[in-house]
């Protein structure tokens, strides 16, 4: 009799793409495009601590795989493959069929089928663990390191959506269920921006994807560049479904707010024309928002051109990336 | 400040191999030699079912890399580098840097540098995700759908010490603090075959690395290979530590003691001598145990050529790999 874990890897096994081993071996095997390297990157999700435990199991399965992906479209790579670990404490068919549905559909969008993996049961935490492999031309990848003074720092997409449906989720806004509603899918379906990000290549300097806030992620980006950064308030793309919230949420939300998967990335000015057309060509909004400068720190402005005060905490106190 | 995780991140953080991009980008870059492709494979650790909360800090870093290393070895893939995801529901500083001590001492025996990951706080329990990667010649990858009727199987290393010392741990056996000392190495500090599994590449057929017992992970390779085998009962290669036990103690430590962490693979009886070399160069004794026989399932058979009863339950239980 197959164990309940063998039938559980039944609903992860998928026939592998041409020229790649999958499911079924000591390893996976996968070829690399000549010239290209290989992107790597592994985000842990943990129950109770980055999605709630009663959380649709198909949305989960979906995110899992999409904050992944996220970081290959911050990179500017094109997927390969995956891999999925799972630490359970139960195995519910429904759960898991649900799972396997949400995380199989992202990854076929973006030909990133799932080619290995491990499963198995844990006392107390349910623990996903993907894995994300992609290819790269290293001469045109986006990296945190790559951002220069004067370059305009842009972000895709809206902003503020997904902090707003995790705080009336948490209680930390009053109720209301409309704006829950025109939310929440930006909690959790995030899509991730991995063609934009591949259309950059060759254009961005650098690139991060948005995961623990405006402020915070571009302060990932100044480190690693060894530069500053100026971002004006009234040019940030806030999602229409924040509309009439109190200006402190709002600010809390644009530039703190976590959970985006959006890009934000820098560019020569005379890359305007390329990066519009960049974003136009993939389906991604993009906006531009601010600029690298020499000095260190950020600065964010109002309408007016006067220092922002009172944002969001936490944006200045990053430790290592 | 940076916060508690910040900090851990140190522990882990090393200075990447040349023409790697390691920790602090949304992803690791590797490039990978021309011809060759990508071997990957991740496993998951969790306490309490795969090593008690009490190990070792250091032996538990060792053996999370250990098993991973091992499935590249059992691919003939040459390490390139590794991830590592660690879900923890408190951080002890003298835990971490033992735990990092062990893992970066054998990752810098294998050429497997730490080229990113993730850490993040669990509610309750300790789950250690460690993805590797490893560079091999297609044309020479040990798959396991390659064994041949009329291959000779072939194990290195000595079976079940690692067995015997679970059982004393688990109360399963009566207390023997001798034999647990002389067997617990064998359980907490395996040595991953990577250095053989690459001097197998092309001279064995087949090969699997032996964490679920010899019986099962051999029927993964009859599984995908459609074939079934023999083996001989009495030239299984029993670790010296098990003199004196009870024979059905060491029938099921050699037959289905699992966390072995050799090799089994299978070779055509003319390579034999090409066998002994790779075993012979890269110090790993290798001991021919048996046949690949095109009728399926596992005959054990002992001295006397009878098939031997009472084996150890399980081994035809195996459901998909």
């Amino acid at each position: 009799m197959p164990s309940e874990f063998d039938l559980i890897a039944q609903y992860f096994t998928r026939p592998a793409p041409d020229g790649v081993l999958g499911v079924g071996d000591d390893c996976a095997l996968f070829p690399v495009p000549a010239g290209m390297q290989v992107a790597t990157s592994k985000d842990l999700l943990v129950s109770g601590r980055h999605f709630y435990p009663d959380v649709a199991p198909r949305a989960l399965g979906h995110k899992a795989l999409a904050v992944n992906l996220s970081d290959l479209g911050a990179m500017g790579a094109r997927p390969i493959g995956c891999l999925l670990g799972l630490a359970l404490p139960t195995a519910e068919p429904a759960w898991l069929a649900g799972f396997a549905e949400g995380f199989h559909a992202l990854a076929a969008r973006h030909g990133c089928a799932l080619i290995g993996g491990d499963t198995t049961r844990s006392p107390h935490d349910l623990v996903i663990s993907v894995t994300v492999f992609g290819a790269v031309d290293p001469a045109r990848a986006l990296r945190r390191d790559a951002a220069k003074p004067g370059d305009d720092i842009w972000v895709s997409g809206r902003l503020g959506a997904a902090d707003v449906a995790y705080r009336l989720l948490d209680g930390q806004l009053p109720a209301d269920p409309a704006r829950l509603a025109a939310t929440r899918g930006a909690l959790e379906w995030p899509e991730p921006r991995v063609a934009l990000g591949q259309a950059l290549g060759g254009i961005a300097h650098a690139a991060i994807d948005l995961s623990d806030g405006l402020l915070q992620d571009l302060g990932h980006i100044l480190t690693a560049s060894k530069a500053g950064a100026r971002i004006d308030y009234a040019a940030l793309p806030l999602a229409d479904a924040l509309a009439g919230l109190p200006e402190p949420v709002l600010r809390r939300a644009a530039l703190g707010g976590g959970d985006v998967y959006e890009l934000c990335f820098t560019a020569p000015p005379e890359a305007r024309d390329a990066v519009l057309a960049a974003g136009a060509h993939t389906g991604a909004p993009v906006a531009r928002v601010g600029a690298i400068t020499a000095e260190a720190g950020i600065q964010v402005r109002d309408a007016q051109g006067r220092p922002l005060a009172d944002l969001p905490g936490g944006f200045d106190h990053f430790g290592p990336a």
